[in-house]
């Protein structure tokens, strides 16, 4: 299967790059950068000298369509709405790692991402890609909407505990921390070394664009009918992304129960590792690689679940995440080209 | 006013020493330390290099008591406990920057502590050292425990919503991040720096003895009746705690409004500043500097107030308010030898 | 082929246990750890979690000898010395990542490791893996000293130029940075997060052992007769080794020309890229992959040629190019299991 | 005294702005700032919230010129070339952090800077900055160049080893190694946090602006007609610079006698500080200070001197140097609002 990637020269693009060219299924044939067209990959990512040769390319949709079977669209937001109709009616399969087509509502993107939304036609062609939750529907699509990095991180989190109904709906509060590489390649004052370096800092307050995205899911998930509270942080480091979930338990429960649930409730799903009970995960431990590891604490004394979940933001979080779509697509085993241990230390 | 520092050789002491060098009217006499009496302070920390030539000596209390004015304490928990009474006995002022004597019941203590009280009559003796809040009593007094770095970053942060009405008591959730050198110069796997670095961990879920510390704070100030839900993170850098805190609104109100009540509440303490409406501090903003800064975001949409503050944990959190401390004891102004621009970046 | 791995906790060892985990021919066997047989590798590194079920165990030499054909070693220095015989008189094949067999005089090992040698006999019978120079040698082997990180990045840039008579042997400066790993995962202060985060420290000036390794093994492979001058430093990252070599060209010669017959001399080595003429490689251009890359200066003003050669001192510089050396002994493809793209960012 | 500090934003400007503030004999009356005159430098720097509130000024020469004795330039080279003949010829000091005026040949300038040099006639009026070897030209001066953040490091530790002729002039290799912020606050892939963290990098090799620099100063101070090798490196760090010089020693000479030589010749200047024989300084030994600490490594096996010398680049090698050199302007004592304890961890 020939694949083409888009937005070639980001942080996404560069680790889909990566994870295509370790598949042994699928073929990466085409990188298409805007900005980079005629320059080799590695004048820009060294890192791939004599590993990577295929030079970076203009768009041009008709070529595109008749050599390739899937594209990946790493774009910024705005960008895949316009290009992804084009491929679809071509009958390319599409994996879009951007916001466009996660918002099920043409109103509520508008409100959170401050442009225009994609078609309502080709929005209800996307199926949410949230790999372990939606697996059935993603095996039978063409069509995948990969979700954003803190929403895997807290929906693989949250949803069993709603749906098993460990906890109830009001007041949950998801604190998450992020490495810098989420902020992606381009250049600002928050990804410059002397700002973020020793520094933590909290921003988008009560406006992140990926709120709506995880109330969303866990409506049509669990039922939900509450507002969530989120908060991002910026962290000093490049990759990895930790929530730190607070719900309210609905029954005093031990946290050796909510452990054997959720072992459980994802026994299928190799991506998923519920550490053992008394114990949480740090960001450290899924580094390089597609895991989401959860863990979690039950406190007696004040009724409280907390919830500790941890990806590498670019693998789970973005390319990763979108290669398991790919395999489930294909129909072939959800490992492919996945499973490798985390780089530690 | 001459002044020793007990504990010479850990992350607090060395910065103890640092501000009373500066220090106008106080003077550092003696630096007393167990496992390295008889060597000079700069092969220990040479950053101190022609600086200081205070040599480290063994713990003497008859002596020491009749050459210093006060002694500051920068000892692990458990140790200053047997060390005190001597010297309070002797009239000798006492600044304890451990947990020994903060929490006035033994019972709490030695449940979260994990080892023996203090005794009662010393106990009683103790006045809490959060210096804007507890002004009045710490003026009188001879003898302060000073508060932990997360309680004084949570309180400072949380007191003045509760006192005012601004939120109510229940689902109070403060989400603590915090530099390494929290936990001290002692080796241990979690301070190594490949285990640290690029990488985000939250410790000690519902078990860190700083949440009875907090609580009973929260109960003499406020009427504080309820538990808080407090959980620590470790991430890669050297200094600086921020406290996101969570808490429910109890009637509709504005962001700005909430600016203005805190900055009138603070307006005589220099070192607590209220950041413009709409905007939150990061931690480097207060770095190498004795300021606690606070911003806020009042959520319509979910009802909640989300309150972010930040210290230099070795500084407001630990040295520098014991410095403030002594300011206060002495009548000086509590500027003085404190107020420095923080390093940035 | 069945492999034993002694030493099983430190960071080589896991790098190792990594690497072995996802080797199509070596299968890992046994993990030998002193300190914590009995425990699973999981407590001690939750990022195996669900993927190694090895446990770790006591050593039995005995034992070991009759399930597997080739051990090993990441155990600190003066360990392995030891233990190999035993091993190598069962007939298992040994690969040592420790010093003990590197150096082929006793004296010289006693003067810079500062403890008792190997014995002659089996010192005799270890071949030098530096893989891409001693290839022919390793292929026949059944005992493998590997070299160290340093020595790895320095000779692989410094032997062509000394080799092709491009420089001479005077003047040769080794200006070597590294990251922490290289410390391993023992306590210590030089590994405290506080102590290195936002630092870089010189150390071990003239005197670390890896001095005589590379001059030993310039002599054999470029009838080298000079010293070399060589200083580590410590920088604040967790892996990667940047060598800058500043070397007197014997005549002018254009940067060009160098990269040329650099290309030349390694064109069937695919572990050792050289950088286009005009870019020097970043370490992290090598991270979590087995390269070393190889960029060059050549001044005409000063006529000094700078080589800068960057390696992953945990995979190149230890357990990556053990695996390297396995392949060679036992005729796979030296690539198997190795030919990963870096991690970027 | 009022000053002025023209590039008002900038992280040199910002650390000359925090020095000026603390300073008691100069005062800070206007900063200037070409991108954001009109808003509040809190706006820009919330570190300095409820300290300064000098509202960043578009430039208007005359009318500063009446008000202000001592403009401080802190702008990218090129600009102030321009801007300092107005304020001299008006009778105001000038301290210039730029390079524009550091090389007294204008080609060599050119050759180096590629932009056009500054005038001839103003070239001459300016005296090189480097505090301790040119004090007496600095104490009758009212034009100052600040000397460059390299070749500070680098002149502070050759000079006395040349003219002391413990070495000689062949073979001088100067490896640099700097923080990032010695970049500037200006947005460039170099100092991406993406890019920077868990990386080292050489760059400039041989075509670094600071050799002519180094090269001129040790030809007036030492005869020095030979050339220099030098190279940069960036590490994952903010502030500091180590320079580690390898030299080749005139005759053997213990490493006690270097370092005693340099105690003495270094007697009177309470900023460079000589270590303890055997022992070397790392970078965060300064950190936040105007200290440069150097030390040695006489090697009799190489007949090599290794001499390391660490500043923080934004300190003794930009903004604190000026302040040294304002003192020494206007015989103040040097210390004046400078003698602080490095911050450390």
């Amino acid at each position: 299967m020939k694949a083409a990637v888009i937005g070639g020269t980001g942080y996404s693009a560069i680790e889909l790059i990566r994870l295509l060219h370790h598949h042994p299924y699928a073929h990466l044939d085409t990188i298409v950068s805007h900005s980079n067209g005629g320059t080799e990959l590695h004048e820009i990512y060294p890192h791939v000298t004599n590993l990577i040769d295929t030079p970076l390319q203009a768009l041009d949709i008709k070529k595109l369509s008749q050599k390739i079977q899937v594209v990946f669209f790493a774009t910024p937001s705005g960008v895949s709405k316009e290009m992804i109709p084009a491929f679809l009616d071509e009958g390319i399969r599409c994996i879009d790692l951007s916001g466009d087509f996660r918002l099920r509502s043409q109103q509520s993107y508008e409100k959170w991402y401050r442009h225009q939304a994609a078609e309502e036609t080709y929005l209800k062609k996307a199926v949410y890609g949230l790999s372990e939750i939606n697996e059935a529907q993603i095996k039978g699509s063409t069509f995948i909407s990969n979700p954003g990095c803190y929403p895997t991180a807290t929906l693989l989190a949250l949803i069993p505990a709603l749906q098993l109904g460990f906890i109830d709906q009001d007041n949950i509060i998801i604190d998450a921390k992020s490495g810098v590489s989420g902020a992606g390649r381009g250049l600002s004052l928050a990804t410059h070394y002397g700002e973020v370096n020793e520094n933590v800092k909290a921003y988008k307050l009560g406006a992140h664009q990926h709120i709506p995205e995880i109330e969303q899911t866990l409506q049509t998930a669990c039922h939900f009918s509450k507002s969530i509270t989120f908060t991002t942080h910026l962290v000093p480091m490049t990759r990895g992304i930790m929530c730190t979930i607070y719900t309210n338990l609905t029954k005093q429960v031990a946290t050796e129960d909510i452990t054997l649930a959720y072992t459980e409730y994802y026994q299928d799903h190799p991506f998923v590792r519920i550490r053992p009970s008394g114990t949480v995960p740090a960001t450290k431990e899924v580094y390089g690689s597609n895991f989401c590891d959860i863990g979690f604490h039950a406190d007696e004394r004040t009724g409280k679940l907390t919830i500790v979940s941890v990806i590498d933001n670019l693998i789970k979080g973005a390319s990763g995440q979108a290669i398991q779509n790919l395999n489930l697509m294909n129909g072939w085993d959800v490992r492919t080209g996945l499973l490798n241990i985390p780089l530690y230390p």
